[in-house]
């Protein structure tokens, strides 16, 4: 039986559903933020009524603070943070590479050291010293309780040379095989199993992209994600390597774009047939003032080349917010627009009171989960 | 008619009912701190459903930033928080006073200049020069729309000399009197008449208390704050300020102790007969994640000098709680308590999640507005 099941098909759009161990999530979907455990600002029923079924948390942070063991006493992760729906996690491989620079600059010490075996990191707040293997990574992610989790892939920064691209792909393809194969010796009963995918790297060239997803198919996965995206490449990048790595997917298993987008991107790649999403932009954007404003009449395009044009955003700190008395968005349905004038949110954001983060947070997380709604429903 | 009726006495424990223009309000009560328009961290509504139905607003604050016309404008304090119940504002005095010294520092003039007139005094962060007199702090609280409405009065440090303290508590009553005044030119309909209280000082002498509610008495308010306490004085002076002050307050009028306190400090307070409380202690110390705790046996004393046993304070951050699975308080029935372990919470201190504070505010407010419950529900 697939985990995944298609419902409808607009155009490239895949509209569906996922079954994980802690239920089923409609796709395509967004998956919140909940880094350390949480969504910032929120509870989880909050972040539940706003239409989330699955949140994402980071084994790089939880493998450092708490620790894999402490959450795995508390039951698992969703007891700890008392999350009714399914959770991904992932490798805890990209912040390895993004925070290195980070230990680095701080502690002295090589930042990242990476082999064969796995890679040696730098606690960037303590400046302990840990090593994660693909197998370590697969180990946490089981003890978190996760419902659905990633490979440890290697993400190269870019730009990033071909040359350099090929022996990455190729260690992460090795890697991956490696995580498969510890997870099944691990022998879970179909209640307990979550699934198991493999990240598609190969930078922004066609023929490593092409490469990367055949050589993870050929291993087999429950579905497949697109890694090395975000990571500072042209944003009409982003497109071809869509265009280069789908048609190597199975058209039965979810894609998962990670770490995308804005909206007219996560649009766009809907409209390519990815069915998976998780990104900070929301709540760090909504903490920053800056906020998600629906153009009402404006409907969602099924074209791969979506436009922007169907909201705007606005920075609500600006000058011209002092006296507006209006709601923030009056075809939003969130518990800030119920209720508060752009007048009062830009008051708290001036005066520096925690609700104005957790109001914008509110806000710009369910236009986001409003999106995939509108996604989903499109005919 | 009283806007105060007595329901039951208790000793010296008044419990009874005080009728403002936004509705009535069980006494004796304490109102959460909103300074800037906003509890920290917590809805409107939450705060209702935690059981408060009043809130303390700070005219200082509010006055600087975002100035009381924009509050009237969108229509009044109520309307621009979303605030459902009664506010009280203060005069804006004592942070006059208190912030004086922060402004003093920073941009080098005379942060308080204090006449007969009124008091001059320095925008903390802009550096402004702002003027408030008596009529003006009457003004910009009937502006904010507040229910209950405090005079501006004269704040002495602690220590206090006896001949400063005598000439700070006429110069007060002379204040009173012109906001009585104003307040009454104002020709205000039942139905949009906030209640007018004055504020005894007097130091911690008890000639000059004595004086200066007999004063105040004389002139005729609708309630009695005790002002100049928890400035720095010792405890004990606290208790002998409500001994020397209540006998020459009136029986039938609501009795508001300023600024006040620990858990124990309000619950002798209300055994010696104060009505009305305010602290930042529940929020700020939960945002330092200092948590209150009841010993679920204990009874709530009604003698003025209560112990301290009916609960304890635990800090959250503390590694003893690092593995602690069991709920904060499970004999609490706030949102923190029905579901997040110790461990959990003091995860999301450890790493500075924004939910730590909310949910520590949550419990802790709860903790206050639950022991003014069982005040008024003692037999």
């Amino acid at each position: 039986m697939e985990a995944w099941k298609l419902k409808k098909l607009i155009k490239y759009r895949r509209v569906g559903e996922l079954a994980t161990k802690s239920g089923s999530v409609q796709t395509p979907f967004f998956m919140p933020i909940a880094t350390k455990g949480a969504v910032k600002h929120l509870l989880p029923e909050e972040v539940r009524n706003l239409g989330a079924e699955i949140v994402l948390g980071n084994t790089y942070h939880l493998l450092l603070r708490p620790g894999a063991e402490l959450i795995e006493r508390a039951g698992d992760l969703h007891r700890f943070m008392n999350w009714p729906g399914s959770i991904l996690t992932d490798s805890g491989g990209f912040q390895v590479f993004s925070l290195g620079a980070r230990a680095q600059k701080r502690f002295g010490a090589n930042g990242v050291k990476l082999s064969e075996e796995g890679v040696e990191f730098v606690d960037p707040i303590s400046g302990d010293r840990h090593f994660l293997s693909p197998e370590d990574s697969i180990e946490t992610q089981l003890k978190l309780g996760s419902d659905i989790i990633m490979v440890l892939d290697e993400c190269p920064p870019y730009p990033c040379a071909w040359e350099y691209a090929l022996v990455s792909l190729e260690r992460t393809t090795r890697w991956a095989e490696r995580c498969k194969k510890y997870f099944e010796n691990q022998k879970l009963s179909l209640s307990q199993r979550p699934l198991l995918f493999a990240i598609v790297q190969g930078g922004v060239y066609e023929d490593l992209r092409k490469e990367s997803a055949k050589q993870l198919v050929e291993l087999g996965f429950d579905g497949y994600a697109i890694g090395g995206v975000a990571v500072g490449e042209p944003r009409e990048t982003l497109k071809d390597i869509l265009e280069w790595t789908t048609p190597y997917l199975p058209e039965d298993k979810p894609r998962y774009l990670m770490g995308l987008g804005k909206p007219e991107e996560i649009v766009a790649a809907v409209n390519a047939g990815i069915d998976m999403f998780d990104c900070v932009i929301p709540t760090r954007e909504g903490r920053h003032g800056r906020l998600f404003i629906w153009n009402e009449q404006t409907e969602l395009s099924n074209d791969k080349n979506a436009s922007e044009n169907f909201y705007k955003t606005i920075n609500i700190s600006n000058e011209k917010y002092k006296e507006d008395f209006s709601l923030v968005d009056p075809s939003c349905d969130c518990g800030l627009c119920s209720k508060y004038t752009r007048a009062y949110l830009r008051h708290l954001f001036t005066v520096g009171e925690p609700l104005a983060g957790r109001l914008a947070s509110l806000h710009n997380l369910r236009f986001y989960l409003k999106l995939m709604e509108r996604l989903r429903e499109a005919e």
